[in-house]
């Protein structure tokens, strides 16, 4: 990969999707066409060469990847083939949730820090034998058990206190869920899921049915021109 | 809108991350401009400029936009200005997070339905009184009460089959949670979460921290350039 050219957020994403397209195929199927992966994908194929190209150097059309080159590489690109320490804070619901999802299993993710404050949570259990540590240790675990990734998945009213934790705990990466969006700084890469933004994608779909009218032209965002 | 031009997903992603920026803004504020928006929220202020384009018509650049009409006309891009009726199948750890994620509150997300197939769970009531029905039942509850959107966190194992009465329940949105993509139809518009697909997205990012080198021309995807 051209390190000046990395790829956008979307492809990086869509590399997870064929990976686990790749990973379904029977072991006996040895090439694949990016025709094959689009179709399967619901994708458009030109979309799938343009972002495996981000990552190498490809020739002529029509004959196909090889299956087992492009998953390993998919996988290294990804960094899948090394474990990643996993550390959640806050288990409630949604922490508890994603503490026991079975989707992480198979995936080098390893769940091995759970961190509240509520003191009747402390010292229980969940899932494989990971315990409830006190938040206010966060910093020393995270170095002492080498946690790669926080999932943050505490209410947003603690988010700025808790981020400010994490900031100085050393991790390199965090996942937040609480619907107040992070910024990544130098050394902390953020990436912010928002469940109710899944669902505003999904209202703007049903509006485009609701009411075409709505879609046409008449619509626009009503600034005046000479505005921007 | 120009309907011949639809907004790629990302941007109407980016709608919502807009309307919340805009939603915090003190009262005070009348005019935003891309600059600012783009700084704030760690944008590129000419990705601002072009995802608010598809939905409009801009002229010169230098002054902003309008804060209460861009906000307006984001709602309603987005379908915000309606309820939408929401219906969730599979009550396990995930499910029950969501029917009580505080995200949702006050975007007009309405929970009124709650489905799973466990006999124990069933007529329990979770948050504001949504009691757990049957699966089996699920044609006919969305129906009833109008569901306009099915959230789907049903084990891997189950959700073909869920799939199926769900296209036959008349609903137009589903989100799916399930580690398996579901394609959508000419009637039903599904968006699939894979939650390993995030952490899979910081994986890649500690990947071209933890070795540059692997991240140079050096990786190629191993495909020979005759093929493709």
């Amino acid at each position: 990969m051209n390190p000046k050219l990395l790829p956008p957020q979307a492809t990086v994403k869509r590399l997870s999707i064929y990976l686990r397209f790749l990973n379904s195929l029977n072991k006996d199927i040895k090439m694949v066409s990016s025709q094959e992966l689009a179709k399967r994908l619901a994708l458009n194929p030109a979309q799938v060469r343009k972002d495996l190209a981000y990552f190498g150097d490809f020739g002529k059309r029509g004959v196909g990847y090889s299956v087992k080159k492009l998953r390993d590489q998919i996988n290294k690109i990804l960094g899948l083939h090394k474990t990643r320490n996993i550390g959640i804070v806050g288990i409630g619901r949604l922490g508890m949730a994603l503490a026991c999802y079975q989707g992480f299993e198979k995936k080098n993710f390893k769940i091995c820090a759970l961190f509240d404050k509520v003191p009747k949570l402390l010292s229980h259990k969940i899932g494989e034998a990971t315990e409830i540590t006190d938040v206010n240790l966060l910093p020393k675990v995270v170095k002492d058990r080498e946690i790669d990734i926080l999932i943050l998945t505490v209410p947003v009213e603690a988010i700025k206190e808790i981020y400010d934790m994490v900031l100085t705990s050393g991790v390199k990466a965090v996942l937040n869920f609480a619907p107040f969006k992070l910024i990544s700084t130098e050394n902390v890469h953020v990436h912010n899921v928002d469940l109710s933004t899944e669902l505003e994608f999904l209202s703007y779909s049903l509006n485009l049915n609701d009411d075409p009218k709505d879609n046409s032209s008449e619509v626009i965002l009503g600034v005046p021109s000479q505005l921007l």
